[in-house]
């Protein structure tokens, strides 16, 4: 009997955002997968770690900073013969996901090299942009309006023309851009009505105005923009 | 001592993908608030049915049936009355959305109208979108890619540009319009990368390509799409 590979969403950061489902299946792993960067301790495995059994194996897969495509396609490579060779052994394992494992997330490198050979399943979590929005206390999408989601790093024509042509935005990944986004979005009068959420739902979070956001931003930061005139009615 | 009113969000229909803070506080509550359409039972209230306490007061705002806005606006009025009368009386109110409150949910409405005399906290929860694409086995968005969400509703020609000009596309509120927007995305060249998504999570889930979707959809259906070569790598 091979095993089952779970890509489990942790939610944006508060623990008690994780879902029954997730927390069954972490509390119940015999293995558990998440990717580090750079050496430093991983989000994911931060926010549920009450959870995970004391004797649990950990496969960690150790980015480096600011990878080129062929380095951390290697990372993945090889975390995925890892857990290959523990599903071939008849045991679950659960790869823990920030946010939710389909929506940006790094699960999907795992997912394209497991899911022709192995059982996977896809445990949606609660995405950061819902949790900003909720900790924002701003609707991200009301009736019949559409939502732009923009990751930040995209390019300043790009950032201009989608946010210009956009309803409700959502712009993720901010960090070292938010200066370029800031500019776009005063540019195009709409700095009033953006809001600026860092590290939703976490004690060190952070939600202003986007003209009073911080200089430098951390990667877990968003800005959230609503055209409506009256978002709530 | 005023109560604090909570907009909770009860995820897609499985009750595990409930989240363990939504869980608590529906667990302890002694007023639950939620809507109800044409005195059909609410399913947020199913999701969650084994969770609410027997002796909880319940709150039952139903709205007419294809309801012009004008009616729907009486019921919140009354609805936010008699919750405001539960919170001045110093009591809790759990309001429970379906997947997420502030993604597309009637919260809001309740919401503008209470906000700015009583506290508020809004619970996040797992989106329809996101439980969708992990059943589906279909990435929402990956690395860079722009995601645009469109409510089916849409008038046919709003439906085309905004199809056309985006990467991943996820569109909701399929239900009726389903003949609409597969002549669109048929017409757009893109049915043989669509996939359709009907009741995500619940046991009547159904998942196929477009091409073979009924012909007629529920409510709670959605269409999604990825354009990129290969959305997992």
């Amino acid at each position: 009997m091979s095993g089952v590979l779970y890509g489990v969403g942790v939610g944006p950061g508060d623990p008690e955002l994780v879902t029954r489902k997730a927390a069954r299946l972490i509390a119940g792993a015999r293995v558990i997968a998440y990717p580090t960067l750079a050496g430093a301790p991983s989000f994911a495995r931060a926010i549920v770690a009450d959870l995970i059994p004391g004797d649990a194996e950990e496969i960690v897969m150790d980015l480096p900073m600011r990878a080129a495509r062929e380095p951390a396609q290697a990372v993945y490579d090889d975390g995925a013969a890892r857990i290959a060779a523990a599903l071939e052994a008849g045991r679950d394992v659960v790869c823990l996901c920030e946010g939710d494992p389909f929506f940006y997330g790094s699960f999907m490198y795992l997912y394209a090299r497991l899911r022709d050979r192995h059982a996977v399943e896809v445990v949606p979590g609660v995405s950061s942009v819902m949790a900003g929005a909720a900790r924002a206390g701003l609707p991200l999408a009301a009736r019949n309006e559409r939502l732009t989601v923009l990751p930040g790093p995209l390019p300043e024509p790009e950032l201009r023309a989608r946010i210009d042509g956009a309803e409700a935005v959502a712009i993720l990944k901010v960090g070292r851009h938010l200066p370029k986004i800031r500019a776009v979005i005063r540019d195009l009068g709409l700095e009033p009505r953006a809001i600026y959420v860092e590290r939703a739902t976490l004690a060190a979070e952070r939600i202003c105005p986007l003209s009073e956001a911080p200089e430098k931003a951390p990667y877990f930061s968003m800005i959230l923009l609503n055209k409506g005139d009256d978002p709530w009615l």
